[in-house]
């Protein structure tokens, strides 16, 4: 594997960390410790959408796939990563079809989420994927789609573009960190743990830069 | 990124994996179901150590580096999975001098531990690294070592293997899972979570094979 820098755009995980309209739901508690017995060790209780995941078909699909059905190769591979923080309210079908997206890639969208601290207040008004935007990644065929905070949608009442995007069998991440990320092609690695018939879990995503 | 296929390494997580002594300490908790919700999301509650997880140096030095400082270049590249088999207690340093390990090698050690289910009860006569053939690791100056059990070691009054190869700065990679795996030269994607400040964490592994 040829790569010259690791890049981290996990958001990293903490019982301080921005959670979902603020219901903080990740707690640490050191089971062992050090002084005592020589030894570090914690439960650690964590969301399935907790900071960077992936959302499985079954979050909000009848019968969707669950996480341990997710296959990893839309995770892995090249990735492209595109400039939309120009993107005020929210990632529309004209913000993207000047990318020129082709099947089979894979679309990090960075915006102006990324730009808070990692412990941050909930954003309610976060920038996220409409439903035009949703509808027009899956006509592209795309394989895996990531936005920069802890949802791809907001305010849409009958969650069109979750429901969109995983009926399409595109792969969601949600929660990834692309502050320090300049927009171009990459090699993603995104991989979720491994959890038993869950609807989504945690993940450590990283950008290899060739 | 150029690799033919996919091979999942990371033990399934579930309330019933095997656990460490059997100490199960994986919970899941449903908290918004479809028939409820039309949505569904989960609450997990898991250890440091885990399944498949890397140890931070913190779990068993006094001042080491949390999981959140740990460097993933160990963690990311070409690996081996050497044949081991044929060991019955223990991997010593007999068993790895044939293999004619190299500076800067990611090294798997594959071994009987793998025959088991994931749901197992927890075997104490796990076939682990012994202090010498943590020595021989740390002399041979690896990235990255991994076994396939819950443990590098068992029954070393001090803890031995796991000083050496922490105090070495040997990334060290538990609980994977090898059965299918042919010995021989793959790269390897082993990431956990990043978990501010924790002594380990929960890891996803995969390798790909060329």
């Amino acid at each position: 594997m040829n790569y010259t820098k690791i890049i981290d755009i996990s958001w990293p995980i903490s019982p301080e960390m921005t959670a979902y309209k603020d219901k903080n739901i990740v707690f640490f508690n050191r089971t062992k410790t050090f002084d005592h017995d020589h030894v570090r060790e914690a439960l650690v209780t964590i969301g399935t959408h907790s900071g960077t995941h992936i959302d499985a078909p079954a979050h909000f699909l009848a019968t969707g796939a669950t996480i341990d059905q997710q296959p990893l190769a839309p995770l892995v591979g090249l990735c492209r990563v595109l400039d939309l923080t120009h993107c005020i309210e929210k990632i529309t079908t004209q913000d993207l079809v000047l990318h020129d997206i082709k099947p089979g890639e894979r679309i990090l969208c960075k915006t102006r989420n990324s730009d808070v601290e990692p412990t941050a207040c909930f954003n309610p008004a976060f920038v996220f994927i409409d439903k035009t935007a949703s509808e027009y990644l899956a006509s592209c065929k795309i394989l895996a789609v990531g936005i920069d905070y802890l949802g791809v949608e907001r305010g849409q009442p009958n969650h069109e573009t979750h429901i969109v995007l995983l009926g399409a069998g595109i792969a969601v991440i949600e929660g990834l960190r692309l502050a320090a990320v300049q927009p171009g092609a990459y090699d993603l690695i995104c991989l979720p743990l491994l959890m038993n018939g869950l609807d989504g879990a945690p993940a450590r995503a990283i950008l290899l830069q060739r």
